[in-house]
């Protein structure tokens, strides 16, 4: 079948004209020559056209080129890695079983799911199966535009399901595939800047100079001998999470491998300890602004506080700073931890793994450390704040039940509304002018000077 | 002339030895040849110089270079556009219709000024006069030394009258103007990353693996054809501000004719629609920052004030946080909101135009929403403040006039003016002693216990 | 002895076996070309192998090779530059007289002493004794593990001892010791991104396009002719420090003279002097800052307080801004200064002395003057609170000395230490119900509510 159709193909490509059918790719050619001219022209020169046997459009795209139906408007006609798998059966198997293959799209990365009952599997599953949700995605979390979603989040977070993620469409070369930066188009930016560091690294350095024989690219380390499974000698997990012992020292074993073609291995398991070190250095900083952002939260010092923000889809109206936090309505305590876990925290760490000391110590260390004393001032400020209140009630209080008046008090209060934005100035000048004309004070006038 | 001139060097150039005159360009170079030797090699390398009837020094600098004479200290010898359009007159007029041409320095791009009238019109006209003032500068309006204006605004924003911009002084060749590095200089960094978000993209990984025949650069896509209208295909303002929908729709369209050289028209248009719609999304973001700080500023919590800064050159004593906004003078919440306007905003849509998921959800998306939750909580901060502020001024009012006899109440204030800075503190304890030995207390003790 | 070593490495490389013997280089190679491969390999291509007579391993490893002992574990078997002079003389003679030779690592460039006496020489001296502490290092300043050191510090801050660094271990080839992105390795960052500033300038641009012979890179300017002073043309400190005007002048002619190989030498002049003013310019947005930071240092408003915090290990409980401020143990303010000062400051004149306009002003100049805006906010905002909290004991006292109850004040207290995170809610509670049960109210209740 591949066969037959192939060759239809390839005798179109040559020139010759066999009998077109519906059903037939050759039938496709003509029209997406001038439709698709870029996807013609980069199948063309791809291995799948110049293969002896070459691949053709109904390989890939099945009953949708066969049945030679224009495409649904909108429809995005992407072909799933198990069509791929069908030829290439150990690249998709090995990607499967990588951190690629974790269904990132479906939250299994994302939110790194442990539960096994409760209400985090409504959010992939439907109730009481085992199958995903067709919907199921951790964009969903935010407030955002699907438009968003597609292009900020699945363009990276869909990998699990599509090759052409880092092949392309119709490109496939192992050349374009395996280059650093198409590694970059997904592993880069505050949250994780592994081809920043690797760039600018001694290993980046002599890539640049001399190639990949003379200097290591993301490839060389993280898909030895072509391996798929780019979690192969990754020795924790995603956000540092530790892994079972014999699994850590496996993978460790297996990363020094690598390293070991070109570095004494003794020198090399020397740089990754030194990893591992950083790891837990810069963790035990996370933690220390994590302990502040909850006592602020059981004081009720955060603001927004948990309770009066949008209900987040796990954790409700409770504080949330696990793998599912998120970064939208906050307080500005959470910000500050957000990006010190987030961003600073991954930094610290994957720089020393990829040989990078600004990373490791600028953006990674020094971040985290400043971020925590502007952490810890926030907690300071909010404090002394907290305390003036408690001591003027108790001030207000001492002074006596009739030291407040209700009108003043409803005006106080109205006042507090507009500072806190829920009124506008209208509004509060309306409400004004109703209040002192109840007590007879009328005509709109500023609220009244304090008197005895 | 030309010829002349050109065959003048051109003989040189060979080694003849032609008589030389004053005004003949043949005695630029013996001289500049020691004087500016690189000028001269790049010249001679470039197309100017290879030309059949080569162009030479005159035809460029005219008198400048014709009298021979040393310029002046201090003079820089620009070559204006108009004289390059007069051999290039079809690059010189797109250039004129696009942004490119636009009056950056004289404030036309950077203030986008729409008034017809008023204080704006003096910024760059004289008065009553449609003719520019020489001086007119976006730059001024900021506290900067001439060498910032320099180096840090016009190195760019001088683009509509100097084609060495791009060009170079004697380079002129299109390879290096139109490679993404020249682009980088001026399109890159916080405000507009779009070097950085094309080269991080597949669009960039393609390129670099393949050249510009298998990804596209900036040209490929900003000046189809070799135009030198670098606006063509864009449809909307520089910040994202509405085009008329004729001229939106016909941008756009202009825009999917080279997106459809590769790709399915379909596919690339519902992309540029999920770049609009990132943009109204990310604006929505903007509008709700705007109104906090403009909240803030009705409430008088914004500090310092703008009654109390440096005047703007438009508005005055009153908050700008349109288009002329300004980064000086700033308080924190207008510190904040710039950031999430200037850089943020621009940087989520830009990021989806330039298919780079990193800057449209990380330094995009997730920017603007973090800065929106620490401006939100700056606010609430200020309004909590302020309402102690109040109740406390309340209280003492309470108390009664007698609470607080004058000469407590002037070592507050002198107090209340070192917090501030106001004074220092050899200027503090001065006038705490002069105010202790006026009231008989003397010997410039610290501001008394406070007694009954 | 280097020839006859080298001759033996030489006879084994060719395949021939000469005897070998204990303290024989050619003992190295059958046991390295398995244990470390990368090494051997990349010797083999070097200049070292290649020469008429080889450089083999004991001339640089000495006895460590010849006495053919492993290596204890953990060991980092470095090179010293002085085994690189014994050849490499004049290089390493420059070297040692750049800033890359001002001993780094101990403390010489990162704090820059300029102390004869006191707790600075006890950092880096033995007491009483000109000789280094074999374990100063400016690391050890701050709060961090050994990894973070060697990873984070010592990756670059041991060049004055290790000429791989820039050549790498066995390499030693020029072309990827000068090639820019070896010098980015150390000089990127927030602190000091030359490498960023470069790449993204016209002279970046064009080497990019036409490689070193049409634009310059680093070592073009500031390694001219070869010479390993590094700082030849530089014309002030790391931080912008003013040289004495001799050493400036004459330091500014060299670069000139670099620059005039291309530029009109009084264009080149122009140029550095605009760089000039606006180090000084940026100098005084950070003095500025400095100013402010110092009145609320003055004011007892900075929190944490230096006298607080873990002392300093030069300037012990008193403010520390000058270059050995630390990024670790601050307040707020503090951060946003140390940023001001470290990263803005440097970006904003180095972006100009490496053209980047985009350095020069959104990176720099801009960066100063937002975060100064927030430097301001923040200390206004310390001073109204600080007002608050003044006024309102001064209302206390006022209320007289019967107002607050033993009970009450002890109670209060104790919330206070919970809210600044001095104690956890545990002790919180049982020391409440202690206090309520010494005074008769017992059961852990809450505090009482303020009665009259």
């Amino acid at each position: 079948m591949t066969g037959a159709l192939g060759m239809a193909v390839a005798l179109l490509a040559a020139g010759a004209q066999p009998a077109a059918q519906r059903g037939d790719a050759g039938t496709c050619l003509p029209c997406h020559e001038e439709k698709t001219p870029g996807a013609v022209a980069v199948w063309r020169a791809s291995a799948h056209a110049r293969a002896q046997v070459p691949v053709g459009c109904a390989d890939c795209h099945g009953d949708a080129a066969r049945n030679h139906a224009p495409f649904p408007a909108g429809s995005r006609v992407r072909v799933d890695a198990a069509v791929c798998g069908k030829c290439h059966a150990k690249a998709t198997a090995e990607h499967a079983a990588s951190a690629h293959g974790k269904g990132l799209r479906a939250g299994r990365g994302c939110t790194r799911h442990q539960a096994s009952s409760g209400p985090e599997c409504a959010l992939c599953h439907e109730a009481g199966s085992a199958r995903l949700r067709i919907d199921s995605e951790c964009a969903r979390f935010l407030t955002q535009s699907p438009a968003m979603q597609r292009q900020g989040c699945n363009a990276c977070h869909d990998v699990e399901r599509r090759c052409d993620t880092c092949h392309g469409a119709h490109r496939t070369a192992a050349a374009a595939a395996g280059d650093p930066l198409t590694c970059a188009t997904c592993h880069m930016g505050p949250d994780h800047p592994q081809y920043e560091m690797w760039k600018t690294s001694r290993h980046g350095a002599l890539h640049a100079v001399g190639g990949a024989g003379s200097g290591p690219d993301c490839a060389t380390c993280h898909m030895p001998g072509g391996t798929h499974d780019v979690s192969r000698g990754v020795s924790m997990g995603l956000a540092g999470q530790p892994f079972p012992p014999e699994r850590r020292d496996r993978e460790r074993e297996r990363m020094l491998d690598v390293c070991a073609r070109c570095h004494a291995r003794g020198f090399a398991a020397r740089q990754l300890a030194d990893g591992d070190a950083v790891q837990k250095e810069a963790k035990t900083l996370v933690d220390e602004g994590a302990a502040i952002v909850k006592r602020l939260d059981a004081l009720g010092l955060l603001d927004p506080a948990p309770s009066s923000r949008p209900p987040h889809p796990l954790s409700g109206q409770r504080l949330e700073l696990g793998p599912q936090m998120l970064y939208e309505d906050l307080s500005r305590a959470e910000a500050i931890f957000f990006r010190m876990k987030k961003y600073h925290y991954v930094t610290a760490y994957k720089g020393v793994f990829h040989q990078n000391p600004d990373y490791a110590h600028w953006y990674g260390n020094a971040a985290l450390k400043l971020a925590l004393s502007e952490l810890k001032s926030e907690a300071a400020l909010l404090g002394k704040l907290k305390l003036l209140e408690e001591r003027l009630g108790e001030g207000a209080a001492r002074a006596g039940p009739a030291a407040e008046d209700p009108l003043r008090r409803e005006l106080r209060e109205l006042r507090e509304r507009r500072l806190r934005g829920e009124i506008d100035p209208a509004a509060l000048e309306r409400r004004q002018r109703e209040l002192l004309e109840r007590a007879g004070g009328g005509e709109g006038a500023p609220p009244p000077a304090p008197a005895r």
